[in-house]
């Protein structure tokens, strides 16, 4: 189970009753964050969001609503007594804007282990430590500065079948190691995790892209996500050449990428200052895509 | 006139109910601010403060809770159409640290003056440009690290008396340039300002203090002023130990500085996030100084 916070949905500027754009995640116990503009860390206290169990964070890019709360953030997690490492993930660079925001950080109580991932070329890794049963693809957008959207992939444990496990006599406390996808040996045998569960459930995939234009990029990488979660600046199409200009994202255009790419659902978010009520294009939107959720901050899943 | 807000109370971490310590001063139209931490331009527009009016900034020492909020403040000043230049002030080696916090700005469409100052002597300097009746002093305070005290004399115009300007036959269009210290050159004679003003007006004062253990320097700077902002991180004494440590003020410390220096009114802030309700202590605090305020977030005075 994926549990998904979006705990900001603003662009540019937080506002009073908006927060800038993050999305917290958690899985097993442990937590991710992408993004943390100014205010992120109130956002996810407001939404609940258990911040004391964040291990990696991943930046899209240097703009600051998208990084300048990286520095309470990370002082608050010293509060919270975090010894263990933070991963920072970013674009190439990041290990210089970490250093340099850091310059008003006292000594943290834990270790930063920054990743600078190639922003021009889709990469694909697993998160040191936190947990195998994560792929993540980060893959290049088309913003103003070099960005990263990001794909995500929880692969899920199969389904444990007590009456296997009972009828092949195997003691409970050596359950959840077979669960894992470990096999034990017993009275001569091997038993594999095969032998007492019920096959493979499917994986969950979210797929998350802000700040950008449209591109068959995030169309291939968001392709049947469970969870798409895009920025919609602007409804209307009098803001067309303007998002042009600046890199950005028209609320229909995310809707085609959703509508294109398949995916179950899609989150919007990321509006301008300007747009106070984006729910008052709720009909619009879903007529394009009915999957859509014009998301408010604090919108949550499980996956 | 000078109108003043408090528009942040908290220290250390933003709390969802409690913004970080700044302090938001308007006089003749051109307004300053002291610190500005993480959520500060959220505080500001909160409690109905003109950004946009902003020329001058103040800086106290380099913890996060006191400049991260800096790159997204100069930003939304941007966004405002700001052109002219912000001032800012803070202790020696503010440039490197502006410079540094603003890698995650883009191009400001305004100039930055930035004025380090001594962090170990008192300074005492105007602001040019902004307003030739504001005197400023900074002062060092004993925080864990160089940080400054601040305290402003606000100078204000002699009262018009119509009467007089009358009797002499001066024409209305001419009042304004009279106030405002200017002689003129009437039918052969000097008027002077004070031929038709009733005489000096008290000055105001208002000193900001924190993050300090109590000092006499503090008290000697806060002397007679109209209004005194000083942190009071915990009421009880149990805190004593740590707060001597940490660099910080007990709120019956804080009191008994504002008792000596005989101010007006004591405005007290800079709450720890540990001290929920700090009005719990409202009446054993006057009873020490009977001219404190328990001050929330968004407090205001004209003075």
């Amino acid at each position: 189970m994926v549990d998904v916070c979006l705990a900001g949905t603003g662009g540019m500027m937080p506002l009073k009753n908006r927060w800038l754009t993050c999305c917290f995640m958690e899985y097993n116990g442990k937590a991710m964050l992408i993004d943390c503009g100014e205010g992120t860390q109130i956002a996810l206290s407001d939404a609940g969001c258990k911040l004391s169990r964040l291990e990696t964070l991943f930046i899209t890019h240097f703009h600051a609503d998208h990084i300048s709360g990286l520095p309470g953030l990370l002082l608050s997690l010293g509060n919270y007594s975090k010894v263990t490492p933070l991963h920072i993930y970013g674009p190439k660079g990041i290990t210089g804007i970490v250093k340099k925001l850091c310059c008003i950080c006292a000594v943290l109580p834990y270790e930063l282990i920054i990743t600078e991932l190639d922003s021009k070329n889709p990469t694909t890794f697993r998160i040191p430590e936190i947990d195998s049963m994560i792929d993540v693809k980060s893959f290049p957008v088309d913003h103003s500065v070099e960005c990263i959207g990001y794909s995500f992939v929880f692969s899920r444990k199969p389904i444990f079948n007590p009456e296997k496990a009972s009828a092949l006599g195997i003691p409970k406390q050596m359950w959840s190691v077979l669960h894992s996808g470990q096999s034990i040996e017993l009275e001569g045998n091997t038993i594999t995790t095969e032998m007492v569960t019920d096959g493979e459930r499917k994986s969950v995939k979210i797929t998350y892209a802000t700040d950008s234009r449209p591109t068959y990029d995030i169309t291939d990488n968001a392709f049947r996500s469970d969870l798409f979660i895009c920025e919609g600046m602007y409804f209307d199409d009098e803001y067309s050449d303007s998002m042009k200009k600046k890199g950005h994202m028209l609320i229909p255009e995310a809707l085609q990428i959703a509508k294109d790419a398949q995916v179950q659902r899609l989150w919007l978010t990321h509006y301008s200052p300007a747009m106070m009520n984006p729910h008052q294009y709720a009909i619009q939107a879903s007529r394009i895509f009915d999957g859509v959720v014009i998301s408010d901050d604090g919108q949550k899943i499980s996956l």
